[in-house]
């Protein structure tokens, strides 16, 4: 990659774009070189939208989720079971739930999960804000949505130790083979457990 | 990738991301995951630095590329050669020809190649002022440094013809076998160019 820029604009701007991760210098050279061919205004629009975003994000008071207001749209629906809360690591989980259409309760994003060797401790993480909405008594069922990594084993034997003393069910979800996995190249701890916690057969298809 | 986005910013921000080319809607959410967890004056720095690159930008009024000035700091410079003009295609160009340290004329760019399938015609690049240029009577060579594919020797065909009439020497840069190449991997164009145009062995390297 040429070292010496003909402008120090340009320059910057290559700079930035390398500094996000998985850019290289040749990659933010070009997006730099697509933006210079856009329309003016775009090129505005888009590096306000950056700015914006960064300045006026607000997280829900009540979920920790990314939001636009203080208490987001899925916290401020009426019609969903608020005695019911999902645990996710983060906005992009709460998506991913959010899509499958199968969950009609509230969310609780930890921001993260626990790692020590990132150095993220439990008090890094929403967990004292949950176990005061536990408190408060009006919970049923606390659904634990984390990674099946050993990070996310740490924090769902973390959180079930903090909430062990409230009278509420703490599930978290199934483990087993995925739709569409062939047998033969699903890795043995899963299909141990999903040997041990096999189910009786029913005619209804697992696709609905 | 989910489809429902808990904020708008945060769409509108991904969205924007996910427009510019060879970056998908799962590497946007990332990026902008990313800048979500960055020091806000950073994201801000970020931001001003790409709507002011496309605000401010200036082409050079001599040799075409992007430059801070209205007359670039190689154009400007008096110690270089002004009687030899290298053609090239983009500033990339420029730049990859300024770090081989050989060459101490001036450039000119082109703004692109013709190219009939992208609908780039010669009156879509700056040919017309590369012949004022030599109408001027002052240049002695017009070195065409383009790509050596079939919309690289269009061009050179083109400028070649348009500059036939003036007194001048209008070369291109060597075709052959590239440094650090295995020959048996070499394609059979490159090889046959290199045999028909073999040269007196020299003992200085090649690599000086």
């Amino acid at each position: 990659m040429p070292s010496r820029f003909p402008s120090k604009m340009l320059e910057e701007a290559v700079n930035e774009f390398a500094s996000l991760p998985g850019i290289g210098r040749k990659t933010a050279f070009r997006l730099v070189m697509h933006l210079l061919r856009r329309d003016s205004g775009e090129v505005r629009r888009f590096g306000e939208t950056i700015t914006r975003l960064r300045e006026d994000v607000c997280y829900c008071s009540i979920c920790h989720g990314i939001s636009d207001t203080p208490v987001c749209e899925i916290c401020s629906d009426q019609s969903r079971d608020r005695s019911v809360i999902c645990v996710v690591e983060n906005v992009q989980d709460v998506m991913a739930v959010e899509n499958t259409r199968q969950f009609r309760g509230l969310y609780h994003v930890l921001g993260g999960i626990i790692s020590p060797v990132d150095g993220i401790g439990p008090s890094d993480l929403t967990i004292t804000k949950l176990e005061e909405k536990v408190r408060e008594g009006t919970i049923k069922e606390i659904i634990l949505a984390l990674s099946t990594t050993m990070e996310g084993d740490t924090t769902n034997f973390y959180i079930f130790k903090r909430l062990s003393g409230y009278d509420l069910r703490v599930t978290t979800l199934a483990r087993g083979v995925a739709i569409g996995d062939i047998l033969e190249y699903t890795d043995e701890i899963t299909l141990g457990q999903s040997i041990l916690n096999r189910r009786p057969f029913s005619l209804q298809s697992d696709r609905s």
